[in-house]
């Protein structure tokens, strides 16, 4: 038994250690304390609890259900890492340094809504995510009183040492090395397993800029693989892309219902983006306000009223995909014909009694593509032991990274399954 | 390049294989064709994928977001494999009892609905989860023309080869199996990990009653402290408790508002259930049916509008738990003293402001107990190579299983953090 | 309790179910009877146990110490599941065909000795590893009274369903399956990790030929990528191959000293076959029983003599091996100068006090090469859905596997490390 | 590109930075420098690559080759972490102890001979593993200058922060935490799981004692039971048993028939120690020179020419052990009966045609016996948030601890197989 005054100290010890919390992927994470854990506190970054990373994702991957306040804290954990790597190799980094740029990983997904690769562009015409993340972060700056001035610096790459905000956002970053394990881990397909800890450990910076050092390059060739086929085995997955359609066109639909003056089901927040054509010039922080209160849960309420919706368009899409009866999709690598087409919509159209204008949320045609390795955005960049610094797609030669640079297209071709083709 | 008649062929054999889904637990999964795969598109089994297993447990556990429908897959996959080692040994077992203990083993948990261990017994009175799961078979069995018929019966335990029902629901069934192991991938808890593969290849029957070879002894002592350990860190975590009855307390105020007959935002389904005190009377397809269209998102949504309502307790109280404000819990072995309670009570009523009767809602005691082998129920039994059998209390000498029979029984007192104690 | 009739039925229950073995990389592994199991206890599978599958790979990973003991029950059981696979899409596989492939698969590898990629044809002239297995495989075959016949012929390539050689030698083969994964595993390199249980689920034949369904053809471009990684990271690694080369001239210093007729420490059997050149060609059944008493640890235990050997170029490469006082390596794309290489052999010769002759083992200049996938082998193909079969290098858009298939060829110079350079 | 000046400053950055080595079980392991990674070179610790970690134990768990030099190097990396932890708790290390204490880890094993938990006093008879180590580390403080002063210190208890001699050595020591977790992943037995990533983060100091954090109880019941069950799944199985008491009594032999004056195959090293009854008290550093030479290798290599001997028991019993012809043991809680005995042996005797004093090799009964925490030794301290701290035995509330205090006493008998029972 200890006296009172060593009870008290321990006491102390044991409250200032820093929160752990339990992850799936890399067990125990350190949650560094103020101000990074009262803003995940903060009701807004409360809100990526109910984002699914991957949205819909799931339907293909039953497992895919994990959300973006888990990618967040595992993208914080391996900033953690590369820090005390680059750390151990004599980078200079102080204690502000690290924690603007712990600040800055940790609010970079911020703007993300739901189902946000479906519905970006969609709920706020104005915005994409990474805009709608830094005006979070200005929000949040002023109610912290300037805690993220240097956060914001690093994420908008304006503060002189470039590889900080490297590692948040680049061809390398931690958010990319966590999302591609993570989501890897969550769907089940090993292809997309990253050796992160290796490349963590292979990172130094040279002139204020981050590098890989050579014995690492076989990992980043391994990297960009993997990330390679987890676009085409799970991001543009072809049923995955005939989900997120289908999500869209509902939208569509109650766009065109909205401008037709019907009346149609909309919580408050949805009503205040949709209904309002120029709701997101408003005041920001009420813009900001509504968008946090949308979550996956509003879409998926949504869905099941619009389901018993008078608009036989909207119920049947939405009836679709609540109960996962996705629309056919075909892949290729060339245009689909136009009689192809035709014929389909003249099928639907008759097979579900809709009209020509109808027809066309059920049948349709579009585009995705893709390259690996962008030859335009900051490079990947391999430091030698003499001191020089080559592009990884010239320097690897055991696989032909500049291969992976060139642009995939795909087409696609979406139609009812009940059409017999 | 094949002839056609050989194209033919291969189209064929392409098209009558399984279905396979990717598991991050198992990795890939079989599933089964007709009928069961026809039940898992049916409406009310896809609900599974928004019904998350553990409910708000991932506010103490990030990664714990996975559903019922994986769950269940999952659980599944262990029936095959269970299946197929007990036919290795002889034991006899028909295409049509494999089937219906499939089909059983698939509508297990069908009866669930949204955060299912708090709100069990509140959103319906009148069923608890199994009699839900029983009925939703029966329904479906209409709907199915009696393909359920078989599977019904080993469900009840009126089959003479009993150990199809033990295989499905007993101490050692599939179900726990696949929950341990699932539930500690997903919270990252790696004191609850289950040597399922090992515990089922020791599986055998003897007298139609399902047993366990001796050599798999020490996989069973492992499973039953795996799952006690559980219990301890997960499912009755202080925490988990904490948001819980925060969750059941927000639904008694929403049934005490309704008597109070105060206008109160409900979605349809639940407006049948609470609105209407003996619903659950009802034709029973009708309340199915309202049953299967709520989930996870229901009461989500719900919450974020009784965050608004004008009655201050339920604002408060969903405010709290959309946000993750959750009341402080202590726990011990014996109960609080009424002392301590009436102090807290107290000051929680000037300090929020709250009547006698509000402040209720916010300081309450209660208990949990748990035991974590039942020597009541359905024994755990050890078979030897001599042909005896013993349970596994008295088979165990290495861990004194019988001591883990005992129930252990802990007090717990919520209050709001804001009371400095 | 049971009476004794039927205690008699359990135990026969027990005794004949299989045997199962741990495997730390697919878990419980069984291990099917007569005669399999006989086969495994034979002294000359025994001997497997003391060979290491990677020979000195661990002065570089010291994880990789597994055996090919261990491979080959791996290698077993991934044929087991792909035979499963094929069966359950209606190939037909008949007990005795699926009896014999095991036994093909199992006695694949028995003709390594150890460290058989330094030591092939060193230790026996005449006969590389695949020829000694087949020996053995005939000796045994004569052993078990002809129960290897179809084993043999399947080996050999000589049955007429091509398909279960193309599982147990072909570029897909269960060996390479289980030897990436293995040796991913036990290195740590994650890089080597394999799908191989999503690529097993992906096989097919037609028209008796090894196809994988399109479905897989990510997991095939990742596993030609892995494998490919595998060479670079592990199989060819600078560090491993300078110890092989110090091996390798090891052996040839005892071979000129027993040409010298000096006095050397020797083994009986490694003295039956280095001290008389042509043991090989004598009755195959004495060659054999002296092949198979020589293991990893022979060779170290020669090495620990020949370190205190009166040769001194002997007992220097001896020591520095033992010791892991390696050479030092250096690789490039091009051969080295000769200039670069006279100078190092003069330093050398003067440092270490070597004669012209001398200083050979411990300077010498060579190269490796490799491709990933060969396009004159039997092809990887690929089976659409259309019934069309396309090589790999062709069907895969995603990858340019043709790239791969182009033969890299490194050049290496060794010297030792105390020579400043 | 780089101008010069900056490129040496690269090249130096590169070099000064630590080792790296793959661990299948913890990923990455950084070496630190000098003088551990000097240490690590020296032939003394090189030769725990040649000494594999569980002996036999391969014969029942094939996995299980991995070697004492990776066991070392793995309690290393936890004692790195560990020492993490605790510095961010406030616990002042200087870098000096971490020196010292990085070094007794890294030595703490070094008088391991091979088999060493068969063969511990028998290759030597004065003195037990780890006076050997300390007798090594003594020898290796000289070569070194004295560096290993303060390591030696912490070693023996000697130094007053306790604390660092119970992270080496005690119930909750790196070592047990290393071997628990890395014998359970090369075994393939999941019952060994250690979560020993949470134990390490639980970790703390009070009055320079060890403790545990509350939070971490379940972890540390986890722990001990997990340890447990390996003892009797791995460590004590009983085929392991079996497998060591041949070895053992191979070594009986041997030395009855050196006393004998029998002329018999021994390496130098063996012959000094077993040829020479008083060899441990000659010189201590030719003793440790004598002792270090002599690893796996040289017990295999005996082997084998033993099972050539023309002493008749000598030559059957090293041909069983070679070829894995092991004897059957029996197990049970009370002694043998002496009937049962006396049968078996006249039985064998008459069957192998041995003497009454030769029958004794193959017919032998024994006990093992073991618990699973011994309430004197140095206990597991438990701090509670209010300071005070409880022996884990009486803290531990869910599991009864102090059951698993108690001693299991096991007898075994052992006989040929070929005797019918």
């Amino acid at each position: 038994m200890l006296d009172n005054q060593k009870k008290n100290n321990v006491k102390e010890t044991l409250h200032s250690k820093n929160k752990i919390v339990n992850d799936p992927v890399y067990g125990l994470i350190n949650i560094p304390s103020k101000p990074i854990y009262d803003i995940i506190e903060h009701p807004h970054f409360q809100r990526l609890r109910r984002i699914k990373q991957l949205g819909l994702t799931d339907y293909v991957y039953p497992g895919a259900v994990h959300t973006r306040f888990q990618h967040t804290l595992g993208a914080v954990h391996l900033l953690t890492s590369a820090i005390n790597v680059l750390k151990s190799k004599n980078i200079e980094i102080t204690v502000d340094e690290e924690k603007a740029a712990t600040l800055a990983i940790l609010l970079h997904d911020i703007g993300h809504g739901p189902f946000s690769h479906s519905l970006e562009y969609i709920i706020i015409k104005k915005y994409g995510h990474e805009e709608l993340s830094l005006l979070f972060m200005e929000s949040l700056n002023k109610e912290f009183d300037g805690e993220l001035d240097l956060a914001i610096k690093i994420f908008k790459n304006q503060y002189h040492k470039k590889f900080l905000h490297q590692l948040i956002s680049s061809q390398l970053d931690v958010d990319r090395l966590d999302y591609l394990r993570r989501d890897s881990f969550y769907t089940g397909v090993s292809e997309g397993i990253v050796g992160s800890d290796r490349i963590i450990k292979m990172l130094n910076v040279v002139n204020d800029q981050l590098v890989v050092e050579a014995k690492g390059i076989h990992s980043i060739e391994k990297f960009l693989i993997s990330r390679w086929l987890m676009y085409w085995q799970v991001y543009l997955h072809k049923t995955v892309v005939s989900t997120e359609q289908l999500l869209i066109n509902i939208f569509k639909r109650v766009k065109y219902l909205i401008n037709q003056k019907k009346d149609i089901y909309l919580t408050k927040e949805l009503k205040f983006f949709l209904n309002n054509p120029n709701s997101d010039t408003s005041d920001i922080s009420i813009v900001l306000n509504n968008f946090s209160a949308i979550d996956d849960s509003d879409i998926l309420g949504s869905l099941k009223r619009w389901a018993n919706s008078s608009d036989k368009v909207l119920s049947m899409l939405s009836e679709k995909l609540l109960n996962r009866k996705l629309l056919k999709i075909e892949i290729q690598d060339t245009p689909f014909e136009e009689s192809k087409i035709s014929k389909l919509k003249k099928d639907a159209s008759s097979l579900l009694n809709l009209t020509e204008q109808e027809v066309d949320f059920f049948v349709f045609t579009d585009h995705i593509s893709k390259n690996a390795y962008s030859t335009f955005d900051d490079k990947i960049q391999i430091l030698y032991k003499n001191g020089t610094i080559v592009d990884v797609a010239e320097a690897s030669d055991m696989l032909n990274i500049s291969v992976l640079s060139k642009t995939v297209r795909k087409y696609f071709l979406c139609y009812p399954k009940e059409i017999d083709i």
